[in-house]
């Protein structure tokens, strides 16, 4: 569809950043009711593309066809979720602060959009339309770069987003698709400074290695989830059960599922037997301690505790107490969602201000760290760096502050 | 001084970092007093140290060496410096926002250290001390990476904050220098995925630019200042001409001094000669039009337009009105500060609104734009990039949120 060379395709997406910095609530939430509407218009279109896309696609796995594959569910989700953005409140302008100085200057820190956001992406197609309509309600054009498997899906995709964008009077380039999906491209693509404002990667470990290695553009990192529950000495140990089994089980192939459980020793001999009947279908390994409290488990291996399984395994350690667990989770964790399952104020307390993590959970499943659940709205990703945004990327993390100073003539001493 | 492999560095400041994050603001106050009375202790032995390198570094020019070169005040410069961050506020475990969800969930963010926060840095030794205290002071381990030229002056400075640490029983590796000043030790330096969790380029563009090549951790840049004023049809002129000398002359070599002009032709033929005489001693190079008012001045490149001249040069242009000025700005800016001038309302707000950059400013000059001018307080730098931090980078620019859940049990369904 778009065979504009990158460097062009930049300059207009920044160019079409500029005129969606001003737009209107109002008008955004016309583009996107509008989107939403053409998307499930044309859904026939969309569904002839995406099966000419899974049709030469067979080689690859299950999983990967699964996630390329559209319906007519999908279809009906893309477009619920464009509208449920309209429902949003809009970020930009917002005066997150302001202050004046001794000298009369006024000092105004105002929330605005970020400009040109890049998304780097693999084979799902629903990330076409959920990432470039987050990014417009925030005001920001999207420059997208979509796996080749994918490229018939999100070309049709694409296509109603910037109908939407024209019929409302917006610069079509507000939402660009590299169609280019050469290697050398997406390189290029992580190195388009003065062009890419925010780089997120939505894909597995070898899609962000390949991000952290060649970007040079800012990137956040929508990183790995070995996310721990720690049951203490004061858990109540039901509430621990009910807590393990739901951050391991209710959805095991997400980023906020639990993969390691660790027990204080005092009530490992209860909780262990225990937690394992609750656990039935998942594969447990173990510490050495574990493994004596339920035999016919397989050891752990250093690789497995550091493993994000993102399905139905689950390390297993005792701990001699609360800091062991802290001490494990910094070895082991990847800073995404730790939780604590006590009735200890202070362990809690402690738990809570030791653990370097995005999120920290007292008596509560870490399947809750996502936006919707925390009350954010629909959000890019889960940000496991520290930079900018740590935790879930709502709107207000598509955007940034800038200073407005008002004076009235002041010069400096 | 500190020849352990790089790894092993990083595995102890990663270490350090976790005490230093439950630090009170009390003790941690107390190294930073302690460090500037045995800064100022040591002068003879760091102004020492200081010479012998001074000695080696003959072939760099005026300028390296004086910006290497220490003496008695640069010293009590450094003390005061370390003096000043005791009576600024901890900005660690302020809860910035909190809120509860309808399932009882209480969900808050919490301000925490960044962790380790690497400096790369040149041939100034004064950012061995600054840098570290702000760092201290929110919390963080820092690792610190001078020029081999500032060697010896580091080591004894780096001497002085280590013994402070020691003193009050906190880890001396809370701050690190790395001695080991090759060029491939700087590029795995800025490789330490898992140990840095943000790295600070203090320096030129060649640093920044290898930083942005080489670099795999998250980086906050420094960037380059081509700040403008523009002076409105609707300026007052007096005011005008205050503040463009104020931003041009009153420290030209500074990333928020003032590099181009521009003005409304509506007023170019009053305000240039104006403003000429009034920048007596500064280069002017112009546009065409400019050249048309004041003859004599050599025309303006494309170059100089986009150039950081950070000394007594300026470029001027002439712009047809608002939309040309702002349109000037977002070809040429470099995203730091820019201000207008003028008394008319409309223009001021669309300037703010339009123009894309760290700090804007109506009625005031570039100059203001820093960490203690703006309220902040210290400041390791003024970012020029959009995420984690824009504008001055205080301690709270040291420092994210992290959300921390407290729950009763619940789970997701």
């Amino acid at each position: 569809m778009d065979a504009r060379p990158l460097q062009e395709l930049g300059r207009r997406a920044k160019e079409s950043a500029r005129a969606l910095a001003v737009t209107s609530r109002t008008t955004k939430d016309g583009v996107l009711a509008l989107a939403a509407d053409l998307v499930e218009q044309r859904a026939d279109d969309i569904l002839a593309a995406n099966a000419a896309d899974v049709d030469d696609a067979r080689d690859l796995g299950t999983a990967a066809l699964d996630r390329l594959r559209l319906d007519a569910r999908r279809i009906g989700q893309m477009a619920d979720g464009l509208r449920a953005l309209v429902a949003l409140d809009d970020p930009v302008g917002e005066v997150a602060e302001a202050w004046d100085r001794p000298n009369g200057l006024r000092v105004e820190r105002v929330r605005v959009p970020l400009g040109v956001i890049g998304i780097i992406y693999e084979n799902r197609p629903n990330v076409t339309s959920d990432a470039a309509g987050l990014c417009l309600k925030a005001g920001n054009a999207t420059m997208l770069r979509g796996s080749s498997s994918a490229l018939r899906s999100n070309v049709a995709i694409v296509g109603a987003l910037r109908e939407a964008l024209i019929k409302t009077g917006l610069p079509e380039d507000a939402v660009i698709l590299v169609t280019d999906t050469s290697r050398a491209t997406a390189v290029e693509f992580m190195r388009l400074d003065g062009v890419i404002d925010c780089l997120v990667p939505r894909g597995g470990h070898d899609l962000v290695a390949s991000v952290k290695e060649h970007a040079t553009v800012p990137v956040v990192i929508d990183g790995d989830g070995n996310c721990h529950v720690y049951v203490d000495r004061a858990a109540d140990l039901a509430m621990a059960e009910n807590i393990v089994t739901n951050a391991k089980m209710q959805r095991p192939g997400v980023c906020n599922a639990a993969e390691s459980l660790l027990v204080h020793q005092s009530v490992a001999a209860q909780f262990l037997p225990r937690v394992q009947r609750a656990l039935a279908g998942v594969e447990l390994v173990g510490d050495e301690r574990t493994v004596g409290f339920l035999p016919g488990i397989a050891p752990a291996t250093e690789r497995d505790f550091a493993a994000e399984f993102l399905g139905p395994k689950l390390s297993v350690a005792v701990v001699d107490d609360l800091d062991g667990a802290i001490a494990h989770i910094a070895r082991y964790g990847s800073g995404h969602s730790e939780a604590i399952v006590t009735a200890d104020g202070d362990a809690a307390a402690r738990f809570c201000r030791e653990v370097d993590a995005a999120a920290v959970l007292v008596n509560a499943s870490t399947r809750f760290v996502d936006g919707s659940e925390l009350g954010l709205g629909a959000e890019i990703g889960i940000s496991t760096q520290k930079l900018h945004a740590r935790g879930p990327m709502g709107l207000r993390e598509l955007t940034c502050l800038k200073y407005v100073v008002h004076g009235d003539g002041q010069v400096r001493q």
